[in-house]
């Protein structure tokens, strides 16, 4: 039975012999590279039919779409990440965390912005004094409930 | 000798009495609202002359402004966050932090996005089925050096 | 400048004193006794009339009425709880946390229950082999994104 | 020798393969979707006949009804849980865990719920705003013996 | 207002001062050794009447009975002790936790020892190669719940 | 070359296989049931000729009985067990830990209860309100050493 | 009341104005320098008259006597040490504990050294390569119980 | 390849086999006990003729020779160890580490007892009240720079 | 699928079998030594012609190459390391991490070193009173943004 | 009595009301910056004229010499550093952790750089690319012991 990393290490190994790039594998099923990209990771579910068709172009085989389409188990092991890419955004958040905090619940009142409801995109963009990164997240403000 | 966290203190205290927005306090000095608060938290240091128009426009002591701009220790001791509002951000970081690193890499090589020379917002944003938090972040992209 | 926590230990004086309840405290301002009880233990903040009436009502200081309009930091520090009566909650949630996450998503799809739009009661109830404890939890369920 | 997540593998393999719920597997041994699901993850022990009709109701193989009947070792490995749908758990223990000790004590005296002698049910429950998740629990009220 | 940890204090203070022990400090209430010492260091609560005696006994002050009534949060702080007289027990339960485990569910089926419903007693016991120490523990069988 | 849990591994599967209980296989070789247990899980070592003769009772192989017979590495990978059965064990030891060390102190000097030359019984006894476990510790008494 | 940390406190503050050795002050009560140290820092209790005996020699307060008497709480809060000169005790048990275990056992049988019936030196010995510190352990050999 | 857990394996094995002690091993290639038996459980690197000595002592492959006398990675995993005989020696070090370093460092000035240029012995010695085992450590006194 | 570790255990076999040296590996393709292990040990990338050029040199198979020149996923499982010559290192930051950032802050403003932009070196340096191992690091220094 | 952390708190007021440079307060008394910073921060021990010298230099009180010239305890609290400007040392650390060792004892044999007999510089370097910080370490280099 394949589970969600057997198939991830698939991906992989299509993508190094196919020199393939995440942007064109979510550009092939119409879907954003983010979302794409964590559910070849195993930490998100594609909807069915592009499952199907993320297998397809890929010559998976037939129980990889199934196995896209589960929801997943999202198990992350390191409670601080190592690596420095992973590391620095541990660090904007515990650097900036209670500044965020104070800025959504001073615009929004008591609650906090969802990461359920939630989108995110990534762009290298360039910059004079060198290129910039630039991640936008969005997600829905939920109050707390008082009853 | 005041530290970072008694000029903390005592902002919130003015911030509760005079009931102010760290909107109005970030604008009165002409810096953004993120970079301000996290200053006012004892997260940045503010540059000499910001540091003393918002000593000045608060009422706060002589010394608050030298401390304002003093380079902070950036201690943050909860490793895993226990704040709904701040914890959602973690969780985002453990679901797509190698989601990030692959799309990070892809476009720009093997490197990083700086948490340095990095700037952020916060905007809540009205959307039909419900409001919207947005963080855009922006940080340098860091090539590794090979040597 | 009145914390949270002074304002928890005031009440806590009062209820001693006073020899009052949580379920009267929270009936006395017509609101749920769980939702009550966590805000006097600084974990929610109370609408700006429920916590002038409490304040009223309790003869707290002025201040205290906003202290507990205030949002909170929600910060528990042992993250595993040694006493037995919330340990057993722990417990409950490490047995049962699978179980729960499989039963959510067949019946809603890829989601959780959240968190935030969430109320609770606690109930004792009367049964021949002994009183049992009924706990009631309703979270509002949502989906996962896909973008 | 068939160990219990062997078992759980295979069951989720049959789940996969003939598009079984929970909810009918429980079903079709007369027994709650809960605690079925818990004993099918390797959570609880099932009784020697309800082991035995699951097994052949699943096709398992002999030795799997044993397994199921067996007392497992009740092992969770994450201290704080990383997937979003269990972590929401674990934070709702956290912010209300003190609550919870302060309304079953006035409740009941110095004590506990027993999280032995105890049920749960989960139910997605059709509301206006947007479905609700309900989770009851009920766990026999234990007074804590004065010697 | 007084805390369990002043009314410990106290009590300590009175044993130096006075010479007193453990023993009959419990004796003078009619209550057991194990059960009094555990109350006066936080641990567990005394029945009113008991409380008064106490401290009637010890000269506290009035409120210190109250307190010894309170209901405790039970919190211990070392994960693991230090101690090398308080280790040895969590080394036995170390060492033997999974032989207990298998020898109270082989006698009582699936179900465990309630650490709730529970008494124990320490002896000192003279015996020819060395005195020795008996504890003695007792707590009601309960039976998992199958629903 | 066989491991301890290798044996551990055969010993359970006989058990399943023949239905044996840990009180018969300790009593067919004269000795008790905890310690027999024990050494059966890895966390002791058996006699020599205790170690041939459970071997033989059993049908292990020859080389078995060396292994049964070989001094442990006492290894127990949860700092905080999580199965309740066991939990509870760790709970009374964080609860009642400094009781014990009080007690043991006050009736022996400045001293421990030694985990080495120590032996422990589990019995179930029928009581009306419900049947209990009964777990009889006893090490020798060990005094620290001032010199 | 004064704490086992008070008299600590006391005694680095008389050697450090009387510029005093712990040799010395072991040397007058006539114990071993490692002993008397470790029962000023509060990790071991002193015999009566010895207590006594280094309070008058240091001119501590009566009280003091009565504490360094006592029976402490060895509490030592760092898991891992990280002063170098401690560590390195550390790094020897890493590196050298499963080797200890090897021989002790070799040589006694299935048992260990005892912590408890224990004494301890150091000395520095002149070398011609350098200096060096040496220390001996002596430890009574405890064979584990059968039963 | 063979790595140096695979050669422990073996050395373990020929033990078992042909019943052979450490000190025999030691002895036979003219070394200690202690450096040889932490030679052969991973945590040193043997002199090169000597590892060829103990591999043909041994009857080991020829490659075992090798990977005795590799420069090892001394990983210990468990930080705070469980094996009762190995935790004896962190728990000294926990409740005599401070006393230690004040000895040292009062005989030597600032500085630390080196465990790189280091030996150690262990041995049994008999003992009127019970035998003993005495731990003889030898290390370089090394002073701190001061630049 | 070739991993990053597989190709490590490759180059370490290379190493043994044929008595190579890290020197001779990064001379043999014009990179510098430590840069050069690093890329072996899969902590970094090496460039596209120079993975080729070092898996020709050493005789791996086609795919090490794509493999070394693959971006690497840094995770280091130790957080604090137990290796004492790696543990060294780790005792210079915690000993001199603060001043590290006093001189750095000092002497650049509120900032750090780049750990990306970044090389470093290793000798192993003649001296009178012993040998000395020098380590050179460089990184970019990098000005905290105000915005 | 003074502690090391009550003159690191003078020194520091000093700095901040004088605007004195941690290079001119070590050039004051003739030592190197790194060096006189760490003992400031109470991480060394000064030679009892240098203590004095920057006692007097400072204006401290008469006890403050004493102190700096103590032997410190070495406690670092933060397992894995927070600040951004220490935590890139530990990532060095644990991403070329392996990498030193390989080179170091490739150099030297088996053995470790010394962090007792040890000195170390921090420099800005002006650089066509941005200015760098150039650290450099030095330690004597010493050879593990077999005997």
């Amino acid at each position: 039975m394949l589970s969600k990393s057997d198939v991830t290490q698939m991906i992989y190994e299509k993508k190094r012999t196919a020199g393939l790039s995440w942007a064109s594998i979510a550009e092939d099923i119409g879907m954003s590279e983010v979302f794409v990209t964590s559910a070849c990771l195993g930490m998100n579910s594609l909807p069915k039919d592009k499952a199907e068709a993320l297998s397809r172009n890929l010559g998976l085989p037939q129980e990889a779409a199934i196995v896209l389409a589960e929801y997943p188990d999202k198990i992350f092991s390191q409670t601080v990440p190592t690596d420095p890419c992973i590391y620095r955004f541990y660090e904007i958040m515990g650097v900036y965390g209670q500044t965020l905090k104070e800025l959504i619940q001073e615009k929004g009142g008591d609650g906090i912005m969802s990461a359920i409801d939630f989108d995110m995109s990534v762009d290298k963009v360039p910059y004079e004094k060198g290129d910039r990164i630039e991640i936008r997240m969005s997600g829905k403000f939920l109050s707390y409930n008082a009853w």
